[in-house]
């Protein structure tokens, strides 16, 4: 009975999922779901991609937390569209709750549809939200074993971003040992060395981000 | 359907949580489960308390992660028995996974067990253990909004671990805020501001913990 429900659940959101992938591959929207721990620094990270681009190029934000709706308000401070899901308890967001967002963000008009899920570096990896690239941030406080203890994360990772590297001389953090074990998780992974706080590192996650959005059809504005 | 399975799965637990509140009261030993963040320390902290107590408590260690057997190795190390329970995936550990690891730490003669639940601020928070108390820890790099966005895991805990008081003066931390925020979801909650890389401030713990294990009955040796 506990296999059969799980595989109920994942096969409605995979459902859900199918319909979101092809409404972004519609619209040309280039989706991104980010996944971490709580605190690595999604949200600032997020915050500042959105005021370095947001003459470049149309962006919105899905918001996912337990509690609060602080994260979608810092988004539109920093100058994008964005919507807050509370989960109200649950560890995740699921490919139904997108759905109903991206109503709210006017996803269809955007270049790029960030969905910040839920701090927890376990339970958002199982669930496709039909976005088309994933990318987990790792900031270096959390400590360089966290691709081994939670390898089902990186594995299904395309962009590693390491966050906080303005505390590398602070904290014992092997870059070394992570980029080496994650890569043997995720060969073609991209891994981009940044710090949300200084800036470091930035311009590199952009040319990627507006890579995959150019690489799309344009859109008339 | 999903939830009386839900309602199932926390009535096998709660069955198997009160075996192991009656195992702990039988012999007289502390159980305190652990939980917070990837990375937050703490395995640095429980090794560091193991090593600091070790002449003056026994001491055993449950330890829980996805994947790796690591940090077990290290608490032994520190030199107290260790047992590793790897969930493959699953993002909390049960009381059911705890009965099993009792008897291969020999829980009964031991005056402290600590389990260290899965890496996550969600979900081992809706499972008891069977522990006599629960201590959260909050690192300063993960940000001082967490209890305000995870007030579930903050108002069931019994002490607070403020850690990586060593980075006080190189991340934005608003202490007050924290222990104020703290105090509405949980008001008799402990609170120590700790650097378990620095040894700062766990004495205060120390005390905490050895005051909880001295209030059970003595034991023979």
């Amino acid at each position: 009975m506990k296999i059969s429900l799980k595989k109920k659940i994942l096969d409605k959101n995979e459902e859900c999922a199918l319909q979101n992938k092809a409404f972004f591959a519609d619209n040309n929207t280039f989706c991104v779901n980010v996944i971490s721990s709580p605190g690595s620094g999604k949200t600032t990270i997020l915050s500042r991609t959105v005021g370095d681009l947001k003459d470049r190029l149309r962006i919105g934000v899905v918001e996912g937390d337990i509690r609060t709706d602080t994260d979608a308000k810092k988004i539109r401070s920093a100058g994008a569209a964005a919507v807050q899901i509370e989960t109200k308890g649950t560890c995740h967001l699921s490919a139904e709750q997108v759905t109903g967002a991206l109503g709210a963000i006017g996803a269809a008009d955007l270049d790029i549809v960030f969905i910040e899920n839920v701090g927890n570096l376990v339970c958002p990896s199982a669930f496709d939200l039909g976005e088309q690239a994933r990318t987990v941030v790792l900031s270096l406080p959390e400590g360089d074993d966290k691709p081994i203890k939670y390898p089902g994360t990186f594995a299904k990772a395309d962009v590693l971003l390491i966050n906080k590297m303005d505390l590398v001389d602070f904290v014992d953090f092997d870059l070394d040992r992570v980029i080496n074990h994650v890569r043997t998780l995720k060969p073609d992974i991209q891994i981009f060395q940044v710090s949300a706080k200084t800036g470091e590192g930035l311009q590199a996650w952009y040319d990627w981000l507006t890579k995959k959005a150019d690489a799309k059809q344009p859109k008339d504005d």
